[in-house]
């Protein structure tokens, strides 16, 4: 009796891809395994008791407004906030606008939505942050990847990608870039680049950059690099930021700034889509912006993970083998490493889970199959004590599948 | 310099459609103003204190996991909860599957999201609630509209349309109903007729039925009915719930039950339209349901709807000129009225406007042009003291209309 729902999806529910890592992040929640594969803020460094303060003081100030539906742009005093904020950092131009949504995800997902066609082209990193990928694939488009070296994307090699697909009539809708302590791969791009970038973009008439920049702000050493949107003169630049690295994930809330009449199409694209974000959730926010919470909040933070990522490097440097290359990222989240002599990291990860460690595979970060002689790693989720142990026990699986394979390769069992 | 940005958008986006509603919500925030017009709960009905101890001992029990990234289909606690308490109203049943969603809004965004593509019919009531259809008709699907009567969706129509659409090989994917206190109608579909739904949509092997069902709780007086769900044996229906009316708005929590598989697809969606819906909120609603605290909410609420709603009918009664019909909702927030005579409502809207009074014209809750007969009174969100005032307003604007209509048509100017 039961329905044979597969003939009934739709479309774009065929585009929809599993999330590879959600399933093999299932096979992480192992009690002794010390885990480098989540994506996770560090819920030690939550502000629980500054959350509990402004709750409690929202719920008597602002309760009935904080708990009805809002407008689907988001709660104007955060808005408004935000855009002051925004402006000191050049990041908020007359005539631009700000919508609020459901954390950086909901901002990729309306983009899709407004933006793409089938068989549209999306220029991104290789790799990419694979939430924005398959975001935008939902809609039918193609992602090309960019080469990256350690100052982000390839400019000669963007340009050669822009140039043979306008020639073929398919200049992309838009660049999707993460410039900033960039996932996976935790490198920045320099000022000097971000200008080339935009001079190149300049080049077409009618193409667009999507900045991604959740970490832009757990930034541990080294020079603040100017955001591509307060370098963007002609109007051409959409920035994603978010409060889930700097506040709290569970408030999911997002913040989109960019020409006007597209902010205007991702809020109208929001109506439907759920009305509006939780005002409760934004007017905490705000009031943890305003009274200068996050200020001390991002100093506690970046305090934090710094350390977590210098006892990641250092037992990298002690214990990782020869042909083994990573990066050595400024702040964020992750770093990104690279194994040379054909270990697969999609065989190597079963490995690793035998000796209780995990990482995240390179492949699901590229559309187009590459990625399998990489891992990412976090750093900022596990505990001080256990990155050493942990990074030991992969660099001696790491060791293990390197003299397997070499043996392999020198006595190949089925020539 | 500036982009045209027109050109670029999708397929989709030429498929939004502004929400009048919301342009003429605008117009009724004047201050003197007596407006009939939003769909808002009444916020001093909010349970501010409850939810002030709750979120407290949320941050403080629950702190670290509340404010983190969740899954993609809810909070377990939550989930755990609520599919025992459906699981009551026979609402939940083997290899049924529940996920939460930002209000029932993304739900019907999910909806139309995995399951239509352009060309698709979906069968609504005539009138609908126009969040549902428009979310629908992003995705690029038709509305056909089948007539209602004081019980709801005719059953004969209902049976001729799916009949000739299916002899034409455009069988809906689903009917969207809203059975109890519908919206904008505020009329409820008895237990008999529902089965009488049932049946007809068996007949066809792959039709499904979307029960909207927000208001369900907010009964005043008669006997409850079952929902559609409960009443199904061939996992057809799939169930729409939300908090927004029996605990807060501004939380944003939906709940959706139905068939695993496609409800699987939804949580697949959600994952890459913002991975999760905040947990914290989630936390709060899933102690404020287990405390009991939701029962004597509603009681709380359902007393004071039910007296404005007495207002508003005894006002009516009063004022209203004949020639005038309007529903009698044994619960919800809305009634539905309708001027026999010719007036349009799109024009009466402005005139009374200039009476300081407001209410939503009815041409939006249908897709094909229909319904300038007829408005939408809100009952839930006025103070009481004022009811009789607003309605004898609109009494005197509609009366007025008529004469003038009259006139004009017993001396046309331009015959």
């Amino acid at each position: 009796m039961g329905i044979d729902f597969e003939p009934l999806f739709s479309d774009l529910a065929g585009n929809m891809k599993a999330s590879e890592i959600r399933e093999l992040l299932k096979l992480t929640a192992k009690p002794d395994i010390i885990s480098f594969a989540g994506g996770l803020p560090n819920p030690e460094a939550f502000p629980i008791e500054e959350i509990r303060e402004i709750a409690d003081e929202v719920l008597t100030e602002y309760g009935t407004v904080a708990l009805q539906y809002g407008a689907t742009e988001g709660v104007t005093q955060f808005r408004d906030w935000l855009k002051e904020d925004y402006a000191k950092e050049g990041e908020f131009h007359d005539g631009d606008d700000l919508v609020i949504t459901n954390g950086s995800q909901q901002a990729l997902d309306l983009l899709g939505k407004i933006l793409l066609n089938d068989g549209d082209k999306v220029v991104a990193e290789a790799p990419t942050y694979l939430g924005g990928s398959n975001a935008f694939m939902v809609y039918g488009c193609d992602i090309v990847h960019v080469e990256m070296d350690d100052e982000g994307m390839k400019i000669d090699e963007l340009e050669e990608t822009l140039r043979r697909l306008n020639k073929a009539g398919k200049l992309p809708k838009f660049l999707y870039v993460i410039p900033t302590f960039q996932n996976p791969e935790g490198v920045t791009m320099p000022d000097h680049r971000r200008k080339q970038l935009l001079e190149i973009v300049y080049q077409y008439d009618d193409l667009l950059i999507m900045e991604d920049n959740p970490y832009g702000r757990l930034r541990f050493e080294g020079e603040p690099q100017h955001s591509i949107k307060s370098l963007d003169h002609e109007g051409r630049v959409l920035s994603m930021k978010t409060l889930s690295k700097i506040l709290v994930p569970g408030f999911r809330i997002g913040v989109v700034t960019g020409p006007e009449e597209l902010v205007q199409k991702m809020i109208f694209a929001k109506q439907s889509a759920d009305l509006c974000s939780p005002p409760f959730n934004q007017f905490v926010a705000w009031k943890y912006m305003e009274y200068g919470y996050v200020e001390k909040q991002i100093k506690l933070i970046c305090e934090m993970y710094k350390r977590k990522r210098d006892l990641m490097l250092k037992a990298m440097d002690e214990h990782m083998p020869d042909g083994m290359t990573w990066t050595r990222p400024l702040g964020g989240m992750f770093l990104w490493a690279t194994i040379k002599g054909g270990i697969n990291t999609d065989k190597l990860f079963f490995k690793a889970l035998e000796k209780n460690v995990a990482f995240v595979v390179g492949r699901p970060f590229y559309t187009d199959g590459r990625g399998t002689d990489s891992m990412r790693l976090n750093f900022s989720y596990s505990e001080d004590d256990i990155i050493d142990e942990g990074i030991e026990r992969l660099a001696a699986t790491i060791r293990e599948e390197l003299v397997n394979h070499q043996r392999k390769e020198e006595y190949p069992a089925h020539p």
